[in-house]
């Protein structure tokens, strides 16, 4: 079952340890099938040089599992309420990488102070609040899902593809799972530089938007004609 | 005697460079046999690179070697009265690793900023203070030991299972030696994260309580259900 | 056509991802053939490990396609404003190398605070500012050539070769493809030092006149005896 | 001749790559035969991965070459003026090592903060003032090594076996080539953590001197019984 989706996630999964996103076990990566409604997810807790396509776990939008003989992600939750709410997304990442994840535990966005961060997102990364005691006794991995459908609902939220969950880390998405993952390196690789830049300059503005328009649409939308170059 | 015992210490030991929290020989981890009270540890001043599991040495807890043809590591004597008060203390790991270091150097501890500190220690890792001369001279190894007892007796010390010591560096301790390792990882990992957090935001507070509670209980205690996923 | 140029652009190309410099396809190198007037480019879009030298893509210096079946990097325009106005280039590198970049999004040159800037950069490596909205409309790419050379026209080009856009990037030149990159490194290197420099000493100067003058000048022109030793 | 020497200072160079304190070039290491009173360098301009036992130049005590085909490092006579003046070395590093030069741009001395600097050195690792206008102008790299042993003359030098040149680098030395660089790995490796320390505390005070003095004098001199552990 879903045999092509299982080995993309699997893939995927295995890139955060190559772009050094993730420390032992600590990031999933799913995809979804829109036409079934199935959502492919890596299991909980196995490690990454273990892993195997086949460990594969295939849940619905309820969250059964449908297939697998290993326990989906603990944060299963929170993906099923991203793809239930937006459409447009294929795949989804969440990760403790490190500079994003500093950002989030400082509860700030990030700042779009150049064009790195322009090329793939549009505007500043935004870091969303703390769940509430009641939320988080209620269902921690759930309402994190619905904290983040509340800040992207009615937004273009394909063209800001990542959020920071405040003192938690970053989820990231993308049309596709291998999409995702890339927008998980560009996220960890633009925090760091905005980290820096604040350093460097502690007085700095974000980029024009005139410049952080250019960037933006000369690769997204109907006028791109960029190739990453 | 204990070849078992004495592959698991030597594999854990080899687990420090490769994880890259030491530089030359600037490390070491123990192990411990409860049932014969006997403790395996890296011998003194061997190169990883030339070191083999029959290098491990054996000494019983007074410190006197009972195994093995190489001195045990000139730390020993920290370890010996760490296992001697705290009986659920399977491995223990010291290092110079380079962040958890500057804290210490720092001389404070380091606090609860996020979820990835909260998955695996449960509050603010604390910085012990310094000996006094007194203590240095009559018996500094192990007055080192007898200075962490000091602050960990009477708390649940598996849950804090890390301490910095002032101007030197971290000792971390677990279940069995690769888990001392593991979490010898965990907390570069966390001082790495808390620098750069506080250097984002100065103003930074720790994680609410609620969400240190719930991530440190969703993966410990007799409600875990969290796989690390 | 060019065979040894577009092998040696292919190989300056490959140098990027192996130093560091490259996230993805975020950077891109070309070489001119002063007699033909011909610019060798990487391609738009192409992935370092799928590239080989066959891709390279041959312009002239009007930016129109001479051989090649791949779109040339969309940078193009920047590289041919510089080999049109400064004879001496051979090889442009364009990155978005994360400490350079760091210091182009903060909008600031990097001071020449010690020997290792002096010995291949003569003074303080120039962030030029911001195209203004007209500007990026009517022509982006080569409008930031146009800067560039505005800013090192009737200069001694060839001893600062490196500049860094506002909230973009960096760009540098040499006598070839390989000594552009060679230059990108040692601006990247120059640029994380100067930052930490500055963040452990606030209040630093550059390094003296004499001491600069002394390393540029041992290195390069007509009484130089250095061997880079 | 010398090919002990020759193999024994070609082999210290190399490990300048494998530590990671060189980029490119920027670093050598000699070694002296205190029975002939001859030196063996690096070559200058050599790349590392072209460099052989046999590119080794030897030269005496007054910068003559004896034996090689290729020109001695250009730093060459800083390295004898310290031979001259200091019998106990026997090794001598040079490198552009990105956290000790930013100190040494910064100008400042990198203060005592923790054990591993105590280890193995003692006290404040001292940074010492630019050259003037005339000492460039006279013989700079003469005047380099002139300024260094003004510096440590009288001094227990092999106690604090590091050095940094304002707005240019630092110099290790050691018993043997091999230790030079042992103590260059020590000297980067203490520098980052000191700045980092910094970073986290910025009223941090130096260790006390008790520990500074247990921890050097439990490694070296009469007393010493740590093996490295």
């Amino acid at each position: 079952m879903l045999e092509e989706l299982k080995k993309e996630v699997y893939e995927a999964n295995m890139l955060l340890p190559k772009y050094g996103l993730v420390t032992f076990t600590w990031g999933n990566v799913s995809g979804i099938d829109r036409e079934s409604g199935l959502v492919v997810i890596k299991p909980s807790g196995v490690d990454y040089d273990k892993m195997t396509a086949d460990d594969m776990v295939v849940v619905d939008l309820e969250g059964n599992r449908v297939e697998g003989n290993l326990n989906p992600s603990s944060d299963t939750a929170t993906h099923l309420e991203l793809y239930k709410a937006f459409p447009d997304m294929g795949g989804i990442v969440h990760t403790h990488s490190p500079w994003a994840t500093s950002w989030a535990q400082a509860g700030r966005g990030i700042p779009c102070y150049g064009t790195t961060h322009a090329d793939y997102m549009y505007g500043e990364i935004p870091c969303v609040r703390n769940l509430t005691k009641e939320e988080i006794d209620e269902a921690y991995e759930k309402n994190t899902g619905v904290l983040i459908v509340e800040h992207f609902k009615d937004t273009e939220y394909m063209a800001m593809p990542a959020v920071l969950c405040k003192n938690h880390g970053p989820f990231t998405w993308g049309t596709d799972p291998h999409n995702a993952v890339h927008n998980a390196v560009v996220l960890e690789e633009v925090a760091k530089m905005a980290a820096r830049c604040e350093m460097i300059n502690p007085d700095v503005k974000p980029a024009p938007q005139e410049l952080q328009d250019k960037h933006y649409y000369r690769k997204h939308g109907k006028d791109a004609y960029y190739g990453q170059g």
